[in-house]
């Protein structure tokens, strides 16, 4: 069973959301209003040894880069709204292969990539576990109201447009050393122009396709214009395989222009992919993502695509 | 390596904290100024099948149990704060023996209990885990400035309380069935008269130890004074067990008699146990928790004493 398709089912158990909640479960984040104008984002995402990082065999991770990747991993949900991230929780499984020591350096590295990104952590638990190497990591940011970026709201005539490059992030270890985006979240939410935003975890494909379905469009991407992070893959790889942590993003036309202008990154790159069409019907449509042709470039059924940690593990 | 020296020697590594985190990690909750006087209370805490409930066998806990406690410790711990419970963000851990089935009914038991606490989930991650049952809550409070307690107020002279009763929580299913205090601990943070807080999870000798180490205390606790869940098992038995997710507490000695006259909750037992008394030396004294007779009850060494989760299973 797919991991969207498991929520999708429970989320409408939930029942009604309280009035401060601003944004439900279901997007990057929740966001609760804790004061006017002003919102806390929250969400948790897990790391699990043998799924998403090595144990053992040459590529092993170091216990300091699993912390590293678990925090990054949630700092790039706070850059997708928009946010600044400030605090976390981390509920760790300390499994006999992976005692007090390792526990400490993996810890470690969730403190040290903190601080880099002025996020401290505020409450831990561990436990023991009998086999597994398991850690849950709860990330809190703010962000104003006026400036939140969701899945939801892609229009159609919108650009498409995406950070960074895709593919080949297991063979780079992109996956453990990547940056998250939050300064290029950041400056993308005050232009005021981002219209709905994702971060690519699970393959530019899928992506794409959650935040057409959230926001009710279709998109068309040229794929040849899928930048890759190596030569030797090609654009479906790149574009199914994810753990590439980029921000992809709607902007109105009449913006895009001045985005590409001012963007002030240099080290991030920034492609245009392709743009927003409207849904054929009413309702969500299936397959959201077209290629050039008007042939969907998602497969028929709505099953896993891309980079799914509920199914696959590290090759 | 006992869970309290592992997050002892990881603490002081934090850092600074930010000038609105106004309760540090080491408390029962972390408490965040979100507002002139309005703290948000963030706590996180695991279960893990085989440690936290019988995964199979004649006790083999129901998947709506399980999330039903999961959630419940989290309240508890919100209680002890004084505060109100809102919002919580889960991850799990998928393994072969939880399919999906197993795991909406374990999220169903969350949602439900949520429901009758006014807490709703914001957030959810699944993830799959080759072997264990594990899974993580973020709880997320709220409590005003004025009224939150922390562990570390307690003074000496103040008088020692508990609610409910005690021991043998495994054999009777306590463990899975309690009821937080969610009430009384909001209702005794009204009342101004309570120096100091915390929920006994772990053991009443443990956690008033914890509770004395905070505030700069020892305690002069009366074995015969507490309550023993069944007539068949002794003091030392109810004090060590732990999973009794009942509130400890300290008020002022002139405040005592109207919090028991006053108390509103005819269903909770409230017992007064001891007081607190000076520390013979300045620091944090070893053993905090005497007997009337001056001598400790707690073991001299610092090590491991109760029910702890990081160390035992349940028998």
């Amino acid at each position: 069973m797919h991991e969207d398709a498991f929520f999708a089912e429970l989320f409408p158990r939930l029942g009604a959301m309280p009035e401060d909640v601003v944004v439900p479960p279901g997007d990057d984040c929740a966001a609760i209003r804790v004061a006017p104008g002003r919102l806390l984002l929250l969400a948790v995402d897990q790391i699990v040894g043998g799924r998403h990082y090595f144990l053992e065999g040459p590529r092993a991770a170091a216990p300091e880069r699993v912390g590293r990747k678990l925090l990054a991993r949630n700092l790039s949900d706070i850059a997708a709204m928009g946010g600044t991230p400030r605090f976390a929780l981390v509920g760790a499984g300390m499994s006999p292969r992976h005692g007090p020591e390792w526990m400490q350096r993996f810890f470690a590295g969730i403190i040290e990539t903190g601080r880099r990104f002025g996020v401290v952590m505020i409450g831990g638990d561990l436990a023991g576990t009998p086999a597994d190497a398991i850690a849950s990591l709860t990330i809190v940011g703010e962000v104003g109201e006026k400036e939140i970026c969701r899945r939801s709201g892609a229009r159609p005539g919108d650009r498409i447009y995406a950070t960074g490059v895709f593919g080949a992030s297991l063979e780079t270890e992109w996956h453990l050393d990547f940056v998250p985006s939050c300064r290029e979240g950041r400056w993308l939410a005050r232009t005021g122009a981002v219209h709905a935003m994702i971060d690519v975890s699970d393959g530019l494909l899928l992506d794409l396709g959650r935040l057409c379905r959230a926001s009710n469009v279709r998109a068309v991407l040229e794929p040849r214009r899928i930048p890759l992070r190596t030569p030797h893959i090609d654009w479906r790889r790149a574009a199914a395989e994810g753990e590439d942590y980029e921000l992809l993003f709607a902007v109105a036309a009449e913006a895009a222009a001045e985005i590409e202008c001012t963007w002030p990154f240099p080290e991030t790159p920034l492609h245009a992919l392709g743009e927003c069409i409207a849904p054929d019907a009413p309702g969500v449509p299936q397959n959201a993502v077209l290629g050039p042709d008007g042939r969907p470039l998602l497969p028929e059924t709505d099953g896993p695509v891309g980079y799914d940690h509920f199914r696959k593990s590290p090759p």
